[in-house]
């Protein structure tokens, strides 16, 4: 296959499909950035238009989908036919008017989303979610497989990998920040950051294990409390608010989940489970 | 032992000595909790005084701390010479005047935070977390594990658990936060959250795994980029604001990430890793 954008990431695609024993041809806009595919096999081409005349699989991940448009729009007649198949990073919104555009011009596209920073390319836990037709995905699994053992197609819509993307970098996002609150907290008793981690680690590991009954019962619009209520977990938030102030830590992030838990008692889940909290989530107003 | 206050919580850990093979004395200001207790052995004292005296071990888990001293003062001349280990939620600045308070009527004391709800008492990952003399600690770590396979004893000062659980709580509320968001936002496309559960499980175990890095810059204060620059994680973030602003979902979460990556980058850290920002977490002005 062709891999277009040389950066990191399609540095490390280019070197998972060489691992793989796929003869790959690689190409960027800012020439000088080959040698360390075409050291390992990879053929450098000459122009945009031998590249993509060289595969009728066209992978490109490039820094936005403004450099997709342009970096392909001078290849557009090469690209009919072709399969293309675009890992950039974006919104759901670039990603359809991207799949219409392919469309337009008789290209068969796929839009994925990568889950992993490029060291982690070609490993069994690297998550790349696809949007695009069934028979298209099928057709290159295998291929696409050397990329992540995580190779998932989630829907005929090209949009929704792009919105997984962002859901899940959010929860990485919101588990990083109150770890580093956690950190700023315990650090003012002198508690080393490495010496909190294994606490860390082993808590959020308890942490994913209430994920499943959440689910379900967002799923279900009911919300019973099997163990602790919104009532009972506000206690322990007025704890942490006092405890960050009193220590002179942020408390933004404390005082975002007061408001929050209170909201919610407030509009009648005094006795209900965590789970009851989507519904301010799915508001416009935080 | 004895164990006073028999909540959800204090029900539990009475279940865990009697599991243990420990004989346990029981005792609840409001009486006519104990039967399931009583039919497995424990003996329901008649007063508080008959339970303090019955064991030279004494365990209580009641509300709050205002109910531990309200509890325990008319029996304070019974507890000179007793260990008292305290399991009630609050703040490190309670622990510590309770600790104060049990030396001044000559009580051995020893301050710990459940890091578990009642029905996982007793497993093998059910952390309690210890603050007070090792000495004391160690005479009773044997009979204190059987509430938990993770029973630690973290420091001298009976005020550390307490921050640790909230702390550990935090981490566990902005996960919980942010996989909510998630679930609202793909729930915008009729993703069912039992559907996208599987890949926010196997992402937050992706995510515990940058944990480590974080911890050893925070305590290094360097932040060199390994993976990801605070600027490149910026570009998902307008990506995250922008979904949850066309969506319709809250916006308050994500623009909350937005602006503690912004004030990171504003201060000089474009280029530096996520860690950074545990220099925005250690202020009170969040």
């Amino acid at each position: 296959m062709t891999v277009l954008g040389l950066g990191m990431m399609g540095t490390a695609l280019a070197g998972a499909f060489l691992d793989g024993g796929h003869p790959v041809t690689v190409w960027n806009r800012t020439p000088g950035r080959a040698a360390p595919l075409t050291d390992r096999g990879a053929v450098y081409a000459g122009s945009l238009a031998e590249a993509v005349e060289a595969s009728p699989l066209v992978v490109i991940c490039v820094r936005d989908y403004r450099a997709v448009r342009s970096v392909l729009e001078p290849a557009e007649a090469l690209l009919a036919g072709r399969t293309l198949v675009n890992l950039t990073s974006g919104t759901s919104e670039e990603a359809r008017a991207t799949a219409g555009w392919a469309a337009g011009i008789g290209a068969r596209y796929l839009d994925g989303a990568i889950m992993m920073t490029p060291p982690g390319i070609g490993q069994p836990h690297a998550a790349i979610l696809y949007g695009g037709s069934r028979e298209l995905f099928d057709e290159h699994e295998a291929t696409l497989a050397r990329l992540g053992g995580g190779t998932t197609r989630l829907s005929d819509d090209h949009g929704i990998p792009a919105l997984y993307d962002v859901a899940l970098l959010g929860l990485m996002w919101g588990t990083l920040n109150s770890f580093l609150h956690a950190l700023a907290l315990v650090g003012t008793e002198k508690v080393e950051a490495t010496t909190f981690l294994p606490f860390a680690t082993s808590w959020l590991g308890g942490v994913a294990t209430f994920l499943p009954d959440l689910a379900r019962q967002v799923d279900e619009g009911a919300y019973p409390a099997h163990d602790a209520t919104l009532e009972t977990h506000l206690s322990p938030i007025h704890h942490l608010v006092h405890e960050s102030e009193v220590r002179g830590v942020d408390t933004a992030l404390p005082r975002s989940f007061r408001a929050l838990a209170e909201r919610g008692v407030a509009e009648g889940h005094a006795k209900s489970s965590y789970a009851a909290l989507i519904e301010q989530f799915r508001r416009p107003a935080g």
